[in-house]
């Protein structure tokens, strides 16, 4: 079925909403929309005033630029994190994954993307000044660079590296090698090289 | 990614909402979330207010039971349309396909649904009555049976023969057979003997 006509304006504005979401066509936009119509008023109500109360009231941490409801995001206001150590990642969705891992007990800080001179993406778009400020400003021992393992992550390493490097502060990376469950025969040569390299002590 | 802890109240609901959508997971639903972090707050709002105004605005035309801006929708209104044939179709979906084809021109009936035992539906669920009051009051000559070519359908079918035999018009299908593109070697039996014995005058 396409849609080259629509039985209700209503109808249609919310089927074109949906799909201009990423990955998702018409067909789907519409499928979504008529599960939403079945629904009691007050519940599509709700649904569609958390998007707008998101949008509209979401706070960005004037520390660390992650998603927050304050001023100042949790992460960044708990007495109990240590101070000294900041995680440089890409996005929220990086901060949430670490955070999931329960293994970080230090700062985070959200660049708001990765160099990318393909999507016009410079240093000056990213949060990479007042990193270099928070640096400048001492407390701090070390900068751990938890970029994606791609191009654009490697420049902004480089990048990153050539801007803090002069402070008196440890540069980090994330360990690269082989991930748990991989096999061997699949894992590409650069990773396995790399592991081999970077191999640890043997732990019972 | 899993999802323990979010930084943020308003993303958690807003994930949520888009999660509780058929065939939405909550990575999805997230990365849906995130896309509408990025854009303008106004074109946010207008994505809420479109599925709330959809859902507290629309109407269902007080003839056919289609979706429709107006008590009565443009179908039903449109003076061109053949008033004494109608197609009864499971859903507004089904209105939307068979009027993509432009090949019908008459009028339709929408069940809002199929008699599905499974599911608890009964023939009092759906908008039945209606339908023999519409052809029990005159003027309709034909009805169409334009219902999935499922158990359910049948069923549904033989209940509606049932309830509008009687009265003096003629009842049909949507022809079955073999799909426009359809290879014969992969097509079931079934499809395959019926479109053999409901064969038709060769054209050219």
């Amino acid at each position: 079925m396409s849609f080259t006509e629509f039985p209700s304006r209503l109808l249609e504005n919310a089927v074109n909403e949906f799909a201009s979401l990423p990955g998702v066509g018409r067909k789907t936009a519409f499928r979504l929309v008529m599960n939403l119509l079945k629904r009691d008023t007050e519940e599509v109500k709700r649904f569609g005033e958390s998007i707008i109360k998101l949008r509209g009231e979401i706070l960005y941490c004037k520390i660390c630029n992650n998603i927050s409801d304050t001023d100042i995001c949790n992460i960044c206001n708990d007495k109990n994190r240590e101070k000294t150590i900041v995680c440089v990642v890409e996005s929220i969705q990086d901060v949430m994954a670490i955070e999931n891992t329960r293994q970080y007990p230090g700062q985070y800080h959200v660049l708001g993307g990765i160099i990318s001179p393909i999507d016009g993406i410079g240093p000056s778009d990213l949060k990479i000044d007042s990193l270099e400020e928070k640096v400048k400003s001492g407390g701090i021992k070390e900068v751990i660079f938890a970029l994606s393992t791609t191009m654009e992550g490697d420049t902004t390493n480089y990048y990153l590296y050539k801007r803090l490097n002069k402070y008196n502060i440890t540069l980090t990376t994330l360990a690269r090698g082989v991930a748990i469950g991989d096999e061997l025969e699949y894992t590409d040569e650069i990773t396995l090289g790399r592991a081999i390299n970077n191999r640890n002590p043997y732990q019972l």
